[in-house]
């Protein structure tokens, strides 16, 4: 069927480079078969037949991508933040993870995750389910309905888990594969991830089978690297032959070898960076988790420096927010404390640079053709009505943006789209 | 008028002491001519024939207290904040503050303020105005009429303003005057408090001017001290023979021999803690203000360990958020970011211990009877119905004031009280 083309009118804000933003106020967004023909400020004629879209007055953004959330732990979200990473996992985390193994429970919980998904606005996101693949697999076919676009993982663990929460190498193995063969292509904007906790859950024999898996079936990794220090130094305990944390990843295939994303990144060595660098690994920044459980601050501006790509994120439940809009402020805002108190060196970025990372930088691990508007791009967009928050003085459409981001919230996101389809609120009855 | 007793039933939660909360699941509080009788877990006899007012099911907490706030700057929320303090100064705020003097922008742009202090539970707060008195005069006049408390400046600056927002110091000490003879008893629950901006913009004959005044008065007194290394280098320009910061302040009677209020502290030398001890100066905790202007992180634990007084505050616009309950997260946050990197010995305080600093903390500047439920207090509460951010599992009342300050808004405060009188939204027409 042909699409008819649609024009989106409003005022566009998009970040087609690191450090370069688009502004076109009063403008036009031409859209046919959910991809992005062109952006205008005035109606090319070969559209002037266009269906027109009239948001004359609201903003239009590209959608938010969240590259790193552990879709059940939301029922947790805001609870236990008094804790540090390794006794907050034990005492919320793991015994939360493990009801998911009652499909019943999944079901209820995981359609709160998607509703709060699409109300934030985070078009796409790269999401941790449970060692449950048939919970898994439920995320992703209700995913699949909503109409958002999703990488989810079955996590792995084979060892330091609890007795009612723990898989054995080999059943960890075999249901990674079978739920793979159930999901590698059965949807179009829903895939897996190869998805191992972390190094001190995971055993070398775990590690190795899941590289290898993921090389057989193409599919992409991710994982946690260097969050916290009593965590660095639980991993060269277990792992004391190798060079260092990453290099537990890079030995078993897990660190690059398909495209990877590893969550925070806040401590890892000169050698560490190298390669990841060299693997184009990705790095899920989680600004609101590494403040709440005292992790760190990591160092945006030098990654970025170096070339290795960077998301946003909200790492529900070590976060809070799932709003990626406020993961722009909270990242901006630590990086501010790592200049004044760490790194006078690395200046931090501009409200446009993280809103680069907010959209098009995550989206980079879904394709070059997401988060921003260029032509050939799938249109994923919000259109935000922010003339609640306006004051009584004229703003200009960056400002309006920076407003926005800073004291804006759900309410302002009037329509969602995912590939040109509107969304609906899911309903999962 | 003799007024009718009233019991308010639901899941209380106040913290009468730093780090010591009272939970009452499904309790009461009895309430009569706008003051605290009692928290109970049973009606006692004699308040059988009390009117009940149920709020079952949800919570019943103190309204917020925000020590710091430039009401002017609401207008300019969430804008320019890849800016320092002094630049960010110049760009954004002198040139905001200065069309107060029309009294037409003011009550446009003052009742939007009130309106949001309202909307976000804040029943309590320390306003700075512009230097302008009418507008002052004006929001002290709106703030009476919203029922809200309030503490308001009329703001002093006799030198390094602009050109288009600049006072002489004769100006500027018969205006302060004028205005305190204007407003000193004239309304119940909004006072007015003597406010030189800082040092930087008053000459020491202002200074000493203002010293004298508020012991004439016997008003309170409200300024900023060392929030940013530039500012504190420039003081130390301007004052050469002052001891250091604080020594200004003091040596002409600003600091503390009226109850005082200094705005963010975050890099006071020993001394000057030493003399904030003595002279029982409440901090302003802004840690929003910190992280976005790029201040730094003040050391609340060791604050409080010497038992100076902290309040926490908004300081919009620094700050972007108006929610105490949010700077509840960022105090938390960065407080986790100073153990991490600078100070392992002063342990990042706990909920409870910020949910004391957001209500009786601040409300002590108020009076000892302000920000807790203890018999004889003011009824100042908020009845926050949290069924959306509820999961599916159940949750004691302290995971749900947790989760309340972590991920709840304004939609969640069904109710404000100040003193007794249930408040409506604000409605100047």
């Amino acid at each position: 069927m042909r699409e008819v083309l649609k024009l989106f009118k409003g005022d566009i804000y998009h970040t087609p480079k690191f450090g370069k933003h688009e502004i076109i106020e009063n403008g036009y967004i031409a859209v046919k078969n959910g991809q992005v023909l062109g952006v205008y400020k005035e109606v090319p004629k070969e559209h002037n037949m266009a269906e027109l879209i009239d948001h004359s007055g609201k903003l239009i953004i590209p959608g938010f991508i969240d590259t790193h959330f552990h879709a059940p732990q939301f029922t947790n979200r805001g609870l236990g933040l008094d804790k540090e990473l390794l006794p907050w996992l034990e005492t919320y985390t793991f015994p939360e993870e493990a009801k998911y193994e009652n499909i019943k429970y999944a079901k209820k919980a995981y359609e709160k995750v998607i509703i709060e998904l699409w109300r934030q606005g985070t078009t796409r996101s790269v999401l941790f389910g449970t060692i449950h693949r048939e919970a898994t697999e439920l995320l992703m076919e209700m995913l699949d309905k909503s109409g958002l676009g999703a990488m989810v993982g079955k996590v792995n663990m084979d060892r330091n888990a609890p007795e009612f929460y723990h898989e054995t190498t080999q059943e960890s193995l075999n249901e990674t594969r079978k739920w793979l063969e159930n999901t590698k292509d059965r949807y179009e904007r829903v895939k897996p991830i190869i998805t191992p906790r972390f190094v001190p859950t995971c055993t070398p024999e775990l590690l190795s089978g899941l590289g290898a898996i993921a090389k057989e079936f193409n599919v992409k990794i991710q994982s946690h690297l260097s969050e916290n220090k009593g965590e660095i130094a639980w991993v060269s305990e277990l792992e004391p032959t190798a060079k260092h944390y990453a290099d537990v990843y890079n030995t078993h295939g897990l660190f690059g070898d398909q495209p990877t994303i590893q969550a925070h990144c806040i401590w890892n060595t000169k050698e560490e960076l190298e390669l990841m660098k060299e693997k184009k690994i990705m790095v899920a920044h989680s600004p609101h988790s590494n403040n709440n459980l005292s992790s760190g601050i990591a160092p945006i501006r030098k990654l970025v420096d170096m070339g290795i790509p960077v998301g946003l994120a909200s790492d529900i439940s070590g976060g809070h927010d799932v709003s990626i809009a406020k993961a722009i402020v909270s990242a901006s805002q630590v990086a501010k404390l790592r200049w004044v108190y760490l790194d006078d060196s690395n200046k931090p970025l501009s409200t446009s640079e993280w809103f680069y990372i907010a959209t098009k930088g995550g989206g980079q691990f879904f394709g070059d053709n997401i988060g921003s508007f260029e032509k050939g791009n799938e249109f994923d967009a919000l259109i935000i009505d922010d003339s609640n928050i306006a004051d009584i003085n004229p703003r200009d459409v960056m400002e309006r943006v920076e407003r926005y981001i800073y004291v804006g919230d759900d309410r302002n996101i009037v329509e969602r789209y995912v590939s040109g389809n509107k969304l609906d609120k899911p309903n999962f009855n």
